[in-house]
């Protein structure tokens, strides 16, 4: 019995339970902030509850999307800055659904890493609760797994999830998009969530910069520019949402202008962007310049500047675009829908 | 000039989109077999579309959940099998949300790694889709993120949402559990998707087993037994989620008895666990004895055999055992509820 073995715990596979209860405990109270009357639980039980009383619609439909940060983690890791990338997710998640038409409503989070040391589960959720409140969308539920073993000590990944709601006959899309509409672009944060494969690459390989230099033209560090918090369109596309003159939005995510505008056209129609409407921020041009990368590969990955596209009918777009002024917004005129086989062309000066 | 570096493009930066996308396409068609009518779009709009016609019910409620599948997808990765993690995750969050009494709607599936080997990809969501196709849930979007620098070339990880709906007044929970009520329990079809740390710890450390090596009383291989697919009761506990003598239910995932049954027990009562009552499959007994682990510990860790507990009226245990008998399970009555302040006691033989 003398040779017998110190009996394992839980906690000797490195899992503690307890410091995890701890840190979701105070994770917790953040989400509690972003709880509407239509939260119908907490965050102890089984499932999350939000209340489905979708009367004043004729046809109400749940339009949901999931999404991850990519590897704009490695920034927020190099940079050690993990609050703000929560709110990258949740102002992408956000975007997704609103580009139909719908109404946020809530979302839920998925956070895994090798370990959470002291202080920076409560970091990364801080930046989801933020998010939320700032956008009146309730955080009600989440998952964190501390898996030592399958994610390397300092990895974490994160994955959100959120759900709204549309009346069915308000849906945005191809089918209301026609020829001569007017493409009208929102300015983006930076980088927003996509092409941070290729920026590293060029940024911190090629151009050999780190986190905390700078670049010409750019403001704060690399890692400032980097982390720019995903922009949020929903409270500036709100009023216009159920304009009719409002035929379809386009998010700009990975693929750029390239392959996001196509996934709101209809068969029979493209557009063009005149590359003179608008000046690349510096940041795109210096990546553009030290890569070196060629604009058409640059329009395919990045958002140059542009977040979000609205479709909108030809005569609407003065008054779309003084509505989107008197918001605070910067809109560009950057395109028109021409006939085609679902493509975006372009026109005007390389401008890099 | 002929010192100006070759341009760079995104696919130099690890990411081919190209080899994604036809992956996508695969699964797309996987995906396409679980929609239901409900299901408004396919998965190459920004969001997924789904009916949120609850006009039957009184107050409908949306209940979600998220979670991952934990570090079961080591052993996954170890055995070279990687069509059976992604039914786990979809069993498991249904498991969650059914036990609310919740109809389980719809599914979304984040999948990231640091690459995805030819036909990896599709492994993995095969085992969403069939999962989703037999529980009648629809796998309505997803997330694929390859990542390299933030994974490591093997690694990967799941995360998956769900969402369903009940009427207010279905909700199952604490506030209908009564001093007396019986527990019933439901066999698990092994570890379910926890305790995974430690029962590599103990197997692979302590015993230096391999994945294709086996265990006395224990069918298959190592792997056989650790990747059994985490059981779905949604279809055994369909026809008695409006039975008024079911009370609660409790799905036994990480933290065990000890830490799941509480969550639906309200102040003043406890439940009492009858060790003797069933007898705990070897699997649980070989890791018990190689740990060596003590019970108290394996029941704050593993389902020890029951992965759902119902809590029913005394008066209705005989009559809900034979229901369950009749449907071709073979239930526990392990246990009762009693006053108390929201904890898990036990009685009976060590039994390991």
């Amino acid at each position: 019995m003398a040779n017998e073995p110190e009996p394992l715990t839980y906690r000797d596979a490195g899992v503690d339970i307890d410091a995890v209860t701890g840190a979701l405990r105070s994770v917790g109270q953040m989400a509690k902030r972003t709880h509407t009357p239509r939260v119908l639980t907490g965050l102890g039980s089984f499932g999350a509850l939000f209340s489905a009383d979708f009367r004043s619609m004729e046809e109400p439909v749940l339009v949901s999307s999931t999404d991850g940060v990519g590897t704009k983690l490695m920034v927020a890791r190099a940079a050690g800055r993990f609050d703000t990338v929560g709110a990258d997710l949740v102002n992408h998640c956000i975007d997704d659904i609103v580009v139909m038409g719908a109404e946020p409503l809530f979302f839920l989070d998925y956070v895994a890493a090798g370990h959470f040391p002291e202080g920076r589960l409560e970091q990364i959720v801080s930046g989801f609760a933020r998010a939320c409140e700032e956008q009146g969308v309730a955080l009600i539920g989440g998952e964190t797994a501390e898996m030592p073993g399958l994610y390397a000590e300092s990895d974490f990944d994160l994955a959100g999830f959120i759900v709204g709601v549309i009346d069915k006959k308000d849906i945005l899309g191809p089918e209301r998009v026609r020829e001569g509409d007017v493409l009208l672009a929102l300015r983006s944060s930076g980088l927003h969530t996509n092409g941070y494969s290729l920026a590293q690459k060029i940024l911190f390989e090629r151009a050999g910069l780190g986190v905390n230099d700078t670049l010409p033209g750019v403001e704060g560090t690399v890692a400032d520019a980097l982390l720019a918090v995903h922009r949020c369109y929903w409270q500036v596309l709100k009023p216009l949402i159920r304009d009719p003159d409002l035929h379809a939005l386009a998010h700009i995510t990975g693929g750029g202008f390239t392959d996001n505008i196509p996934r709101v056209l209809p068969e029979g129609l493209s557009v063009v962007i005149d590359r003179d409407s608008w000046q690349v921020p510096p940041l795109f041009v210096e990546m553009a310049r030290r890569g070196p990368v060629v604009r058409d590969e640059m329009d395919r990955t990045f958002n140059m500047g542009l977040g979000m596209i609205l479709l909108v009918s030809a005569e609407s777009a003065d008054r779309v675009t003084a509505a989107l002024k008197a918001a605070g917004e910067d809109p560009v005129r950057c395109g028109r829908v021409v006939a085609g086989d679902r493509t975006v062309g372009y026109e005007g000066a390389d401008g890099l």
